[in-house]
């Protein structure tokens, strides 16, 4: 079924572009993304398991794999302390920075320009009410 | 993007249904799907991860592991000792035909059903078109 050859395939081609350029995944790449995107570069890690599609674990997984490269740093929030806010550094900045071209060209090449404007709208509607059912509630706390 | 919340969490939810009906991943799943489905349920592994989405390293590593449990067995071609076929085995049908109903069951409820049949034609046409992209030459040999 090509959906499956889609969702094998194309993760897997973005995955290795990012890590021959910049050393990521591209789940994390989405989690600096994610970060880089938010209010003093920081965001409890509920909302971002979230936003960047994972479960909690997996991302507490990979975010302490980021801190170990002094990418993001993660701290009790000042209001509730049983709540973790990840934030990005100025390091993990710098290499999001260097890193984002390179994919954002990836993606381009290979969903962006393979598409008609009509396809990509179709798609979103297609992967939005995919996803309704896949994942009906989004996490509102840790 | 809601494309990559497709890639992400579609690939996840099928992967929680058969692992945990089954113990099964998704990939998994498709190379016994691609084993049953071919003549003397036997595949050559280049053959197999052309089918099955995957690298041929990957494949490799996942059919040690159902070897492991008795659902599929390797051995060298007989007319090029040089080409590794993999076949399932009768515990490895068995177990397949077990895992299928519900496999089944699960991307009916994720894709088919959330989906017009307009959309579903959409949807092939513009996966081939990504596919085509991500990965234009199909291997031919090991």
């Amino acid at each position: 079924m090509s959906l499956a050859g889609l969702m094998f395939k194309l993760p897997g081609a973005l995955d290795y572009q990012l890590q021959r350029d910049s050393g990521l995944t591209h789940f994390e790449y989405l989690v600096l993304a994610g970060l880089s995107e938010s209010p003093d570069r920081s965001r409890r890690m509920s909302d971002l398991a979230g936003f960047a599609n994972g479960s909690l674990s997996r991302l507490s997984h990979v975010v302490k794999r980021l801190e170990r490269r002094s990418f993001v740093v993660r701290r009790p929030a000042e209001d509730d302390g049983r709540i973790t806010v990840a934030t990005l550094t100025d390091a993990g900045y710098a290499f999001l920075v260097d890193a984002a071209p390179g994919h954002v060209r990836t993606v381009r090449e290979y969903v962006i320009d393979a598409l008609t404007p009509e396809q990509l709208a179709q798609l979103k509607v297609i992967a939005d009410q995919i996803l309704q059912r896949v994942d009906p509630g989004k996490p509102c706390s840790e």
